[in-house]
């Protein structure tokens, strides 16, 4: 597989030493000519100063440049980490030649810590040094944001769009979602789609709620949490609208589920992916509510880690997430085998069921109600004993 | 400790077959000339023929025999559940010479699977010849309801109320809330005061909403979850009424937390019981929203398994709630220990918080909220090594 740049793109992947480890810890992304930005943002009401800036920059018309740093998450440090921030944007928008109002910026690594400000200006002015738009900047800057990650998260697609070629390439980060060493779900998509700031923060949200909201590792919500989309323009004059847009929009949805879907896969000590489609609810917001539900319950990650067909385990789950169904009308299979019809037992044989659990990396449960016609897939982490080993361990 | 049988009760516990261990697995308690019952309930859609039964039958005012099974949960079992549920009402009703109808069932452990009838009744017979008021007979009804509880968990209380000494004694069950082996809480407080079923249903749902509606394991609800109190009236002619009423609701709170607390202490592997204790909130039922987040966090649990200070997880988690606060007003202390204030990190020797959470079976967490004047407290367990293993482990 090879990794396209999207036109009108540079970046880079430094190491400016925030991480012990001496591993890359800065990434700088830049649109030379300026760009569209627009953003999707973590909820929860304690944040982190980086994702106060981004939120009230963004949508934004004249975007040029972003500056991430891994190892130091920034969250938690109240005004000191709220000024440390907006010196990153200074810093990276003074390397380019932007105003700081033209950047953005995203941290991720341990929480309530400041920054150490100095690695920071040295990484920033190594990383503009570095800037390119080859196969091994793309590479460089994926790396620059991971933290626990056991492996760099990317996607690269093209697609025809309005008669042009349009790059959808970008980059994710995230394992377990908080703690001394890793906090946090980052991405960032990048396109050289011509798109309006309005449109990007629209679709982005939609694509957003079919993806990277679609995904949990332990349903801990975090501080940092960012989704990113930057667009250069420079695969066509015009915006793309109608039909190019919705195109486009589809495009964007597949390269997003296929990036996202890379993080539960990656979960601390996950030895499955689990993907849970909901059918059958009133709304798409009720089908996510009881695949959450499910994706949340350690009992059915535990079963799942050990090969156990135990359908009570999601039926209940299912049963206590909030949403009003009639219990009657539950259908469920595992990995394509029912075991469960219309609110009731079906015989069949465990040992089929189970190998086919402990032979795939991804187990697949889809649950069917009665109610209605809207459906959701879902995305998590099974839970292992290293999961537990690796987040027990004692840091300080 | 000696455990006192209230005045007008008496109950056995058998071993009649259910379990393959050759244990205890039946249960009868018996007020020979009536009683008041009422009960509490899992709000789970997805619930067991025994709650549907004793949801209907309660408040009673004449409430004859209780018969409970453990090792079997009567729950997904449709129709034919129903139907053996209400067999084992008949059964026990007929052992006492009450009818169906003045009868109470409850059952525990593997779910989906019918019940053996001809062991209950069996274990009905036997129970019934066993009827018994001495400690012995406590000790083995309390025995009769265990499924995988590493302990025995009971109560027993004597206070002075309207002159007279009333007696609360207790018991339940509950380690894992669902799996093969587990399923579910049961909890059943006896007592000899004299209380009307509408004071008995309006109290006993203020005193869950306190002590067994704060406790988790790892968040999963139940099909079974079932809390009832059985008052034989024996200590006054007259029922319980203003000040002495209330002091009788304040001595069964303490006796239901003494035994709710006892589950997540015995959670499957569990090392740590977790106290949160949230305060400063509008209303109780945000306190909770907020301390209940805060126990289902697998990140928040780990830390403590590990002895591990990590206050970040605590204050993201109280973040993500849904519950809104101002950041900037928040305190917490770890085993009294003050970590964070007013929203920003405080110095403290992680090596001195650490120490005292590995040498205490319980760690206490207090997160103190600017909102308002109320508070709660809710008991967790700690996410172990062991709480995987035993939970992934296949069974069929």
């Amino acid at each position: 597989m090879t990794y396209v740049v999207p036109r009108g793109f540079e970046m880079a992947g430094v190491a400016c030493g925030i991480k012990k480890s001496g591993k890359d810890d800065l990434t700088l992304i830049h649109i030379p000519s300026g760009g569209v930005a627009a953003g999707v943002y973590t909820t929860n009401l304690v944040h982190a100063a980086p994702v106060t800036i981004d939120r009230a920059r963004t949508p934004s018309a004249n975007f040029r440049a972003l500056v991430v740093n891994s190892g130091n998450a920034n969250a938690c440090t109240g005004e000191r980490g709220m000024r440390d921030a907006l010196e990153m944007c200074r810093l990276a928008g003074e390397a380019v030649g932007a105003t700081a109002e033209q950047t953005l910026v995203m941290s991720t690594g341990i929480i309530g810590v400041f920054l150490p400000m100095e690695k920071i200006a040295s990484g920033i002015a190594a990383a503009t040094a570095r800037l390119a738009s080859d196969e091994a900047a793309f590479i460089a800057a994926a790396k620059g944001i991971m933290t626990t990650d056991a492996f760099m998260k990317v996607v690269s697609k093209q697609v025809e769009v309005a008669g042009s070629t349009v790059t959808l390439s970008g980059m994710c980060k995230g394992a377990g979602m908080i703690g001394p060493q890793m906090a946090t779900m980052l991405a960032v998509m990048m396109t050289d789609a011509n798109i309006t700031p309005a449109d990007a923060r629209a679709l982005l949200q939609r694509v957003a709620d079919q993806s990277f909201n679609c995904i949990s590792v332990e349903g801990h919500m975090s501080t940092n949490d960012t989704l990113l989309l930057l667009a250069s323009g420079a695969a066509s004059s015009a915006p793309l609208a109608g039909d190019d847009l919705l195109a486009f929009e589809k495009a964007l949805l597949d390269a997003c589920i296929e990036l996202a879907t890379q993080i539960p896969d990656d979960g601390e000590g996950a030895t499955h992916l689990i993907e849970i489609e909901v059918r059958g609810t009133k709304s798409p917001k009720e089908a996510r509510t009881i695949a959450q539900t499910i994706a949340n319950s350690a009992l059915v990650k535990t079963a799942i880690t050990g090969g156990d067909p135990n359908w009570g385990r999601i039926v209940s789950a299912a049963g206590y997430a909030g949403v009003p169904f009639d219990p009657a009308g539950v259908d469920l299979t595992i990995n394509g085998h029912p075991v469960y019809a219309q609110g009731s037992p079906l015989p069949f044989d465990p040992k089929t069921v189970s190998t086919s659990m402990k032979e795939n990396r991804k187990t697949h449960l889809l649950l069917t109600l009665r109610e209605g016609e809207e459906s959701i897939r879902f995305w998590t982490s099974d839970l292992t004993v290293d999961y537990v080993r690796f987040n027990a361990d004692y840091t300080t």
